[in-house]
């Protein structure tokens, strides 16, 4: 009789009123519990049988809360959370030309390093337990991550012409490798090979990142297809669209992702879902920029992996994956054209496992035995949470992210009802502060 | 000297690091401080100044918190809260005939009061002063929001044809007249005539009921323009678009307001203009039925007043202006394909001054002496609202509502930092979940 096993020992037991596994069968489980061990799902299942069968070291009693994996940002800029609000309103080539490149290229790590961690303090409060960065001095986003117990995917980005960061491409890949090798034993931070997009990079400098990525073993990210000017661009460059520059080099794979895809065609969304190669829709970013509405459904009909994704805090104006999550499913029905696209559970398959193969983690974006411990809790007792009906339309459709009152990575607790066990963000109020000041000083000049 | 006055009285005294006005000339004060007698605005000015100036007898120091109108929504359907999630991601016809419609026609006031008090909890929760309504049963909406302390402006629906409510359009006129002599002596609650569409209450009953909106001084509400779908609707039956409809009985007028007006196009945006009716834009539920986007920015620049509204929360799923602030400028920009459509600024003034006016009560939307002390206070310490280079983009931008910590009407405070001052959200989520269980056996039947 299973009843007569002494209880097994674990880490900690969580508990919780509901729970969204994201398991293959999509099970909710109420009144549930899971068991965490060595930073693992040990078990997952009804409360009173886990009760039962556990003897936890450490319980977390979350009644009157649902339980979820950590939503996974398949993109964004962390270090730029401090460009948050500072140009709206405006064109992308007066926002960049005028605005962001002028400071962007006086950053200091110091600077970078305050705005990774603001941001990553607000991956932790809404619920983001990883994500896909794309960046310079991404060493400073590394610790940032590292430090706050964040997963991250580093991408140090290059450009074929020179840039103030790299005089050639080649440059950037050396520091690629040397990421690689500083985050080896790092159980949280891994890399990818980042070419800024097909109007930047070169053909063959595009190839020849991709033959690093296929030896660090690792994605192969860049932004395509962000909007119709691009487009121009490239055929204008090149005599072809970009998606078709990287398949006829063969760079569509499972280990490449896409950012954006606002402006892919019938014929381009086949072929991606023909070689594996993913998508990561970045909805919010793509109106405040005006590129435009990816047409996700017709991505999902076809079969591509498709992940969910803030872009910086700069085009957001938020790193809050709960906002995109809801933008994601109402934009949808607007492209497509029909109030059944881009359901509820669809964009939450998206900010989950759809963003975890994007980092080339799929065992991330579910709650599942043998899988990490990255969980997140929404508190139920709001108004805005009730009635409920059915969870994933609450989770989608009700919450904005600060219901998020518990975020756990690996099992450990990073947030806890108001309190960042991993950041001081009293300090790193007064530290953004002078750093806005020092953004504010350089953009005068 | 100014200097020797001694101190005036005045009820309340609160202290803000920032505060936005929308006065005339939308200034923002930096460490200010705003006077409140009578539940009026005595004063607004810098801290120091207004220290000297005021021997308050309560003080309410917001440091660290923002200062702004109390927002007001333009167009909801309060105890349609209780439907929040029960029916997602499907077409307005099937939504409305085999989900909502089924159980709608079976509520009891009892429910009725429920999802007005819970809809009361998320708009003081997320900052909302001030509502524009439209539904059945309003006297509960009325008493809901009196007890809750929020303004409410009343819209008894009515059709042509016969409904659970009323055999004819005139025994709902009937009902208007009640609720008005109800509420006549309530300084909170008012009423509007509401015919439901210009699809479903015939010309000569909208040219009548407009006749009582006249004799009662109210607003004049009805939804127009929803959808093309709406339009062919009225094409067929009338051989005229919507607004012609209107306007050739001469329905438009200052006190007539829009809801929707998604498919307006040039030639009706200059007679809405030339009129003076307001139009109510709700992005959101625009997007989840699948509607459109409303030409806000060409409303605009034609001179058109225009609110924002949530819908009810059964299409949209909040009743959070905060997240429709962000929509409305967000979709503006892809709407007009124009990044620098629809900025922070104008869209904050859609849900503020826009807004009051379509209730009839544009004294609201503004802090200002005078005028009603109607305030909301965000704090700004949440890492999502740093750095602050401007407030109004971090109201629009960065804002998910829940950073709201004080909402006040009339100089009551209703909600202060986590504490729902005339609701007891406890008790409430008991009957609401008993609410929820009692729509599900209802859909059962």
């Amino acid at each position: 009789m299973t009843n007569s096993l002494p209880p097994s020992p674990c880490d900690l037991l969580v508990l919780a009123d509901v729970i969204i596994t994201q398991d293959d069968a999509r099970t909710v489980i109420s009144n549930g519990a899971v068991a965490v061990t060595g930073g693992l799902v040990d078990r997952i299942g009804p409360r009173p049988e886990m009760e039962r069968a556990y003897a936890p070291a450490d319980r977390l009693d979350l009644g009157g809360c649902m339980l979820m994996p950590g939503l996974v940002n398949g993109h964004t800029h962390l270090p730029m959370t401090l460009f948050r609000g500072f140009a709206d309103d405006m064109p992308l080539m007066e926002w960049l030309e005028e605005h962001i490149w002028p400071v962007e290229f006086q950053l200091t790590e110091e600077m970078l390093g305050i705005g990774a961690a603001l941001g990553c303090a607000e991956l932790i409060r809404t619920g983001c337990t990883a994500f896909l960065n794309g960046y310079f001095h991404e060493q400073v986003t590394g610790d940032a991550a590292s430090t706050a117990g964040l997963r991250a995917v580093l991408g140090e980005g290059f450009f074929s012409f020179p840039s103030p960061m790299f005089p050639t491409a080649q440059a950037c890949w050396q520091t690629i490798r040397e990421l690689h090798a500083r985050y080896a034993d790092n159980p949280l931070v891994t890399t990818a090979v980042t070419p800024h997009a097909a109007f930047t990079v070169n053909p063959e400098e595009l190839a020849e990142s991709f033959e690093l990525a296929c030896e660090l073993d690792t994605p192969w990210q860049i932004h395509l297809a962000e909007s119709p000017a691009e487009t121009a661009v490239c055929v204008e460059k090149y005599g072809r669209r970009p998606l078709d520059i990287l398949h006829e080099r063969g760079l569509l794979t499972r280990r490449t992702v896409l950012h954006h895809g606002v402006d892919l065609d019938a014929r381009e969304i086949a072929i991606v879902a023909r070689t594996g190669a993913r998508v990561v829709h970045n909805p919010v970013s793509n109106l405040k920029l005006c590129s435009g509405i990816a047409p996700v459904q017709a991505m999902l009909d076809a079969g591509v992996t498709v992940g969910l994704g803030t872009d910086g805090a700069a085009s957001n104006n938020q790193l809050n994956m709960f906002r995109d999550l809801s933008y994601a499913a109402l934009l949808g029905k607007l492209r497509h054209g029909n109030a059944a696209a881009m359901s509820a559970q669809s964009v939450l398959d998206m900010a989950t496992r759809g963003s975890a193969a994007c980092l080339g983690q799929p065992g991330l974006g579910r709650i599942e035995a043998g899988h990490p411990a990255d969980m997140i809790a929404l508190d139920l007792s709001g108004p805005n949470m009730q009635p409920a009906y059915n969870h994933v339309s609450l989770a989608v459709y009700s919450a904005t992210g600060m219901e998020v009152c518990m975020t756990m990575v690996a099992g450990t607790i990073l947030y806890l009802f108001g309190d960042f066990r991993t950041i001081d963000v009293k300090s790193l109020q007064a530290k953004a502060l002078r750093a806005s000041r020092w953004v504010v000083s350089q953009a005068g000049k």
